[in-house]
């Protein structure tokens, strides 16, 4: 199995509901360091398994709908918790969509899962990964 | 699958036994940066995989029966080479075990498996992982 | 010259005021991984440039007064965009005062300069530096 | 299942042809930071998946076959692309024969699968995993 | 004393004259992922040393004149050993250069001195520093 | 000023004599990784600072004095409670030492300055600098 990674980020303001939260139940934010990570058991003809060029394009604009907001305000995130967890999955559902439209090209065909990765400090992170 | 990593470090002295080890017969020491994953398929009804804050502090805890310590005089690893792959393992069963008491409290029932991660220096590290 | 440095983060939601700043101008947010540098001439009689333990509960204890804070709403930094390196600056000074009150025990007398860098992502930071 | 890593790295020229590639199909370089992981479900009687020193030595001679040269006039890569997935599978592929030629020991006997990763930037890898 | 620092990277081929550099006379190439520090006494009225926005810009476009190149055949190297000290010499030079053309606008014109840090490998990096 | 780095590491046990330790007074150990720092403000002929060969190999060398130890037994260092920050020391004059013998060659006699940092985790380190 190949794997192709690129890295990005986004920074958000957010708070959470539920006492396991303890003092991120107050708005506060975070800076998302992003590994997207891209699998496929084969190698186009070119030799890769995405065009990284797009793969970082595509990646960029979908951070950029999430960067510089308060995620409490977002009408598509609205009555959930945005846990670092939760990201992740979002990250991979709207990653997903953009490979079924054909945003990544020819070679991205191949890709048969992604892992989506949010590190959150030096200290934790969280991630999602699954078939596309 | 979601995942959920922390990170904390403990410092140990120790000796191995075998010609394999080499220069490391002798007794010397290590700092293992300890990465911990927390697998589940699903998350809870507050949008994570585990209470961050009780992972951390039960990860810390288990790592705070090593640190400071000369592993050679450790009852619990008596007649084993204590190689980072072995620790990685204790590590593992011990967590693995407080899974099962419910140190880590309601979230924690959903998780799968565990990866236990400790990097000895910038180029070197061993994992292990498995279902709990 | 000797240099002790430690690493700690915390996670705060804000915005700025300034057309220089694009989209930074709406509320968002930032984890600073922190890392703080002691700096002395001289070690003490133990061998140390300051109580490794004091300085790591005096730094957490500092970025406790903004960690999961929206620092907008901070009457200590009214007026003020809250800039990576306003923050370095903040926990300078804050630092450089618990020095003062003696926080760090004897070995700090010796201390004459910190270095306070707040690492905001992969790929950006900024630092404050200066005596004591 | 037990993974051992170790890190070395090599530093190449190369080109690649292909409108995908962009400004990259001029002759260009990179330096890959590479991570070898070996995966074996049980350890031996030492407690270890493999000798360190000699997967170690192992991976530096096969990256040393490839370290300072032009890989457009390599013979071995001869018509294709040397992107970093065909790197990761080549240095596979290399480790791979290495393990059945008994040149990792006694102990890489039980060695299951292997994990190689080039890390390109601090913002793109590509790997190759597989059974041995 | 006020520090920001971007990170940025570019990857090129080349080869170096004498024998000191051994194995690398032969056209190989690197990875280098660059941090550039702009250093300033005071901030602007705006809370910074310079706008991230123009710094990052500015980088990216003095990076993309080496990007994708081999620096063999550059004329603005020639006669040169394009080592990793001289390059972080070379890329102080532009930058201090895009300093003086008032590139990086209004909040620069403070800015006392430069740093530039060429991390070749997780190993080895070069770095130039001076005033501007 | 310009720098060159270059990182290795080494793996001790030992034990420290004092109150302020707390715990650390028991027999334990560390991995300390090394990043030294040779500084010249002019280059050579070849454009280095310093032949990385031979500096790697002198560093490697002087690591290896250590590595492996209890340091508590070492007679180098008797008397003395082996802190970050002392070893930092020892490892800059040792270092020091070679250079004035001739250890890094021709172009090291241009070298005015060392900093040796030794990271003993991700949240903690310590430096010696000065002039050689």
């Amino acid at each position: 199995m190949y794997t192709v990674r690129v890295r990005d980020h986004f920074m958000i303001a957010h708070s959470f509901r539920g006492d396991v939260f303890g003092p991120a139940q107050k708005l506060h934010g975070a800076t998302y360091v992003v590994d997207v990570e891209f699998r496929s058991p084969e190698l186009d003809a070119d030799g890769i398994v995405v065009d990284i060029g797009l793969a970082t394009e595509t990646v960029h604009k979908i951070l950029g709908e999430l960067n510089y907001r308060n995620l409490d305000d977002e009408a598509s995130l609205k009555g959930r918790n945005t846990t670092t967890e939760v990201l992740a999955r979002t990250i991979f559902d709207r990653l997903a969509a953009a490979i079924g439209r054909g945003d990544l090209g020819r070679s991205a065909k191949a890709i048969e899962s992604l892992r989506v990765t949010l590190n959150e400090s030096h200290v934790a992170s969280a991630s999602y990964e699954g078939r596309v």
